[in-house]
């Protein structure tokens, strides 16, 4: 009798115990696929600092706002944005509705995989690509059709999805600040629609904390069912002054950590060091060509080099790739 | 020894007692200023099915996405939106340093009272006076602007702070749709930085879950200082069909519980009602000319006419303020 009026109080203790031990272990070991270097302690003392109930830097839970960039700080920019390679293959599967492209820039070059000519496309051409790939459909069917490219499309180099080319490192830091009471947020010049579909299951982030550039949407009736239809118009540009301005548009409080890899993320981490109080500005810099890329400031894609400049100046934490990161990309998901 | 050794279990167990009571008895009495009528029923049942596990309609907390208009849905709209009657006091408070308000309309038909030649301004008035009050300031500024007209002005006939005319059924009902993993958020179309400064104290919604109609701002340094500055030209509507378009724009995923109280809800209770699975709309019906206002298909501010056919038609749940309600506004909040 007595040994069963013990049996529940003691598998009580004995489970509390386990979960005990269990977020002890973690909490000892953060950040695994980070070299125990400069960076990966800077994050842990801010961590540790705003988050010390009654110290001098605490910051209430509502307001651990975090947010990245994501080509090129959370997943590969190189040898082109993802979204650009998604852009080309539509046109490729969208070119037998379109026999006119065969004679029309930049859908010409795309087809004829000249890189040269594409690069060479004014605005004009740029916009009709996009708007080509990107508009005239519901968001429900744009949502699918990024899905269904994501499931079979693979990286050039890496070959594999390019879902398994997201930073292994950066996907960590997400659920360590996240499981020290952070919200965090992708602040992203990419397509906030083109960002979506997946960013759950690959970032731990839900969309609607995904902000981005868009276009225009138009609520409609479609044979007596409500859409969303995606129009030719841009709506907002989310890349250099933008991201301030999408961060005060979507989220109305300023950051106190905020992550990007290039130029267009400088006025983001200038926004997010100009608040009060204890503030992480960080950079991830390429530096890997072995295992990524190395690339700064004379990339065509993600160049980095006003903001290196800021950085170095102010102190931000530059993440130098090759020094920092035991692993770049997660190794289950590309096997 | 014994006893000491009984000592921590036993209150473990009393402690997960003593909680699971608590629970347990919080959830016996949801809604508590809500009549046992038709509406808190649909209300609890819905919950109780989407939140059942296993269940044929259950939805995973990351999807149970809840969306409320504001005026008139969660705070009193009348005799005007409170957001006006903060636009006329605003050129009151300014009209000193602009004398030239004095003879130029909409300006001097504020400053005189003249409420019929106000409501006489075309739409290049009343763009006027929104951009007198609401731009030309950052957004921290216009923050403090909002915040501090707020801790004076009063209701005129409830004589009592505007943050105290929310309503009290629809603050617990926010609170009870989060206690069961909803996230809740506002689609308004008022002001969204007229609102954030105060929804998180009033209804438990911070302001990354406030949408509403916007101007645009401009990032710039001002004394080496980076601010958001915000510009006199309209950015985004969020009413009637602009309202599915800013639940696309900023959450991303559709709504399965909307609620308002006019036709500017009726697309974004369309778009709710149109997903897949088990859907909540309501429609807050002012029918209590006593305790607050009694108005629907005629009413200047809050017309609902074309929405509440709908929702008849349909079987959209329809408050009856009058019938369902035990009390309008929170009683400590306005003593």
């Amino acid at each position: 009798m007595q040994t069963r009026r013990m049996l529940l109080p003691t598998m009580l203790v004995v489970c509390l115990g386990l979960a005990w031990l269990q977020v002890a272990s973690a909490a000892d070991e953060p950040l695994p696929s980070w070299q125990d270097g400069p960076a990966r302690r800077a994050i842990i003392d801010f961590v540790a600092r705003i988050t010390r109930e009654g110290g001098p830097d605490f910051v209430p839970a509502a307001e651990r706002i975090a947010t990245f960039d994501n080509d090129g700080t959370l997943w590969t920019e190189q040898p082109m944005y993802i979204q650009m390679a998604f852009a080309l293959d539509r046109v490729k599967a969208l070119a037998p509705q379109h026999p006119e492209w065969r004679d029309q820039q930049p859908f010409k070059a795309v087809l004829e995989g000249d890189l040269k000519a594409l690069a060479a496309s004014d605005e004009k051409g740029l916009v009709e690509l996009l708007v080509a790939t990107h508009a005239g459909m519901t968001t429900e069917e744009f949502g699918q059709i990024v899905k269904d490219w994501l499931a079979t499309a693979k990286h050039p180099r890496f070959n594999r999805p390019y879902t398994a080319c997201i930073y292994q490192p950066m996907v960590e830091l997400l659920a360590y600040l996240r499981a020290n009471g952070f919200k965090t947020y992708i602040v992203s010049g990419g397509g906030i629609e083109f960002m979506r579909p997946w960013t759950e299951q690959a970032y731990g982030i839900p969309p609607e904390q995904v902000i981005g550039s868009s276009i225009k949407t138009k609520f409609e009736m479609r044979d007596g069912k409500p859409v969303l239809m995606r129009l030719p118009e841009i709506d907002f540009i989310d890349d250099k002054d933008g991201k301030p301005v999408g961060i005060g548009k979507f989220i109305g409080r300023r950051p106190i950590l905020a992550f990007g890899n290039s130029d267009g993320d400088q006025q983001m981490l200038q926004w997010t060091a100009a608040g009060s109080g204890a503030r992480f500005m960080g950079l991830v810099h390429h530096t890997d060509a072995e295992r990524e890329y190395a690339y700064d400031r004379t990339s065509e894609f993600g160049r980095l080099d006003k903001a290196l400049d800021e950085a170095k100046a102010r102190g931000w934490t530059v993440v130098s790739m090759k020094d920092e990161w035991k692993t770049i990309f997660p190794v289950a998901a590309g096997q």
